[in-house]
C-alpha cells in the first residue's frame, strides 16, 4: 500500500487545502474548511495537458463542489506535469507537438499517443490515491466517488472510470475519440459530456463520436459556441449539479 | 389592435392563473400570485402536437418560471388544439397522420408540412398576443421576452422567434429541421436546444442539423439519453436557468 502523507496544509475562502503524496505522486485535497459532521463524497480531478493539480481551473472547480456540496476534492499531477519531472519522452512528444504546431500540422495524432501514455501511467497512480484517501476517516471506503476532467482530463479519466468501479459519476470532454473508444464502451455510469460546438483543436465528429460511445443508461451531452479554450463557466455549475444529483442520490430525472 | 379579454381567473401553488381571448385566440397567462413590486419578464411558451395550453408541461414550466423566477409565462392553444375547433383540413392531415403510423409509414414529412402550416397561422397570433400582454401594467412594451417550445413548440417558435425581435432569449428542440432551417439561420438571440439522443421520431443529424443552423452567438445543445417521450425534468430547469441568466441579465458566461 501507497500510504498517504500530508505535506501542506492551508485554509481560505471556506476550503481547507491539503497538499499530499502517494507514492510520491503529488496532489491536493479540498474540503470543507468549517469539517463536515459526517463522510462526505469524494470528487477526483484531472488537470488538462500542460496545466497541474493548483491550475485555476481546478481550484475554481474545487471551490464549488466543497462550499456548494459539501464534497471533497482531490487532483493529482499527471506525469510529467506540475511538480513532477518530465521524461526524455515526455521532451520529445512536447518537442513533436510545438513542432507540428508551428508547422501548422495536425497535432491530433501526436496528441492522441502522448495522452494515451500519460493514461497508462496515470491510472494506477488514481486508484492507488482513491485507495489512500478512502482511508481518511472524513471520506472513508464506502462513500460515492466522482470524477471530471477535460481534454488530458477525459485522457486520463476515460480508461480510470472503465477501470474503476467505485467510480460511479464522470464529468468528461474535449478530448479525440481515437484511443478511447474501447474504454468509453465500457462505461456504464452516468456521464454529463462538453463539448465546444466550434472547436478548433478537437472534432465536432470525434467529440460526438466518443459520446456516443459511453454505454450509461444515464448520459448528457452539453454543447456550447465557441472554441477549444471557451467552454461557459456555467459548465462548471452544471457540472457540480449533476455530482449532485448523483453522489448525494437527489431526485433529478423523470418524465417531463 | 387585438385586446385582450380576461375570461377566468384563479390562485393556486403561487401562481395566479388567468384565461384570456386576444382576438378569439384563447390563451393562458401565470403570474407570481403574491403579485410584483414592478414589472417582470414574460416567457412565451408553445405546447406540443395533440396538447392544449394547459397540458401538465405548460403548467410545469410555467410554475418554475413564475415561483422560481417571478416571471410571466403565457401560452395559447396553437390552432386545431385545444378549445380551438380542428377545421377540415387539420382533420385531414391528423387522420393522414395516423394512417401513416398505423401503417408504419414515415411521419416526417406530413408532420413538417402540418406543423408548418399551423406555425404560418400561429406566428401573427402569438405577435398579436405579445402586443396585447404587453399592454398589461406588469408586463410592459420594454421588459424582456422569452420563447420556449419543444417539439410543435419549435415548429412554431423558430419561425416566431426569427420574425420577433422582441424575444430576447429561446428554448428549443425535438422537431425536424426541414422547414426551420432558413428561420433559424436568421435568429441570432442566445438559444437552449434540447434533443434525446435515441429519439425514435426526431433523427439525430435532423436535430444536429437544427442546432448547428441558429446563428446565434450563444446557443448550448443539450442531448440525454432516451427516447422521444422522456426528457429528463432537469433539463426543464435547466431552461429555466437560461432564461434567468438571459432575462434577468444576471453574468453566466466566462472562460472558465
Amino acid at each position: 500500500m501507497n500510504s498517504l502523507q500530508f505535506t501542506a496544509e492551508s485554509s481560505s475562502n471556506g476550503m481547507r487545502e491539503r497538499d499530499f503524496t502517494v507514492g510520491g505522486v503529488p496532489g491536493v485535497l479540498w474540503s470543507p474548511a468549517s469539517g463536515t459532521a459526517g463522510r462526505a463524497p469524494l470528487v477526483l480531478m484531472g488537470h488538462g495537458g500542460g496545466a497541474d493539480k493548483k491550475h485555476r481551473a481546478m481550484v475554481g472547480r474545487a471551490h464549488r463542489l466543497v462550499t456548494g456540496c459539501g464534497f471533497h476534492a482531490a487532483v493529482i499531477d499527471a506525469p510529467g506535469h506540475g511538480d513532477r519531472p518530465r521524461s526524455a519522452q515526455d521532451e520529445q512528444e512536447i518537442a513533436e507537438l510545438r513542432r507540428a504546431q508551428t508547422a501548422g500540422e495536425p497535432e491530433r495524432p501526436i496528441i492522441v499517443r502522448y495522452n494515451a501514455r500519460l493514461a497508462e501511467l496515470a491510472v494506477p497512480e488514481y486508484r492507488a490515491t482513491l485507495d489512500a484517501l478512502q482511508e481518511l476517516p472524513e471520506i472513508g471506503a464506502e462513500g460515492p466517488v466522482g470524477y471530471v476532467g477535460i481534454a488530458m482530463g477525459t485522457a486520463i479519466g476515460v480508461p480510470l472510470v472503465a477501470a474503476e468501479p467505485r467510480i460511479t459519476a464522470a464529468v468528461f470532454g474535449m478530448m479525440w475519440h481515437d484511443a478511447l473508444l474501447e474504454a468509453a464502451k465500457r462505461i456504464t455510469v452516468p456521464v454529463e459530456f462538453t463539448m465546444q460546438w466550434d472547436n478548433e483543436r478537437v472534432s465536432r465528429e470525434s467529440s460526438l463520436a466518443l459520446y456516443d460511445a459511453f454505454a450509461s443508461r444515464e448520459k448528457s451531452l452539453h454543447a456550447n459556441t465557441g472554441r477549444h479554450v471557451g467552454m461557459p463557466m456555467f459548465e462548471v455549475d452544471s457540472s457540480v449539479r449533476f455530482f449532485a444529483r448523483h453522489l448525494l442520490g437527489r431526485a433529478g430525472t423523470s418524465p417531463a
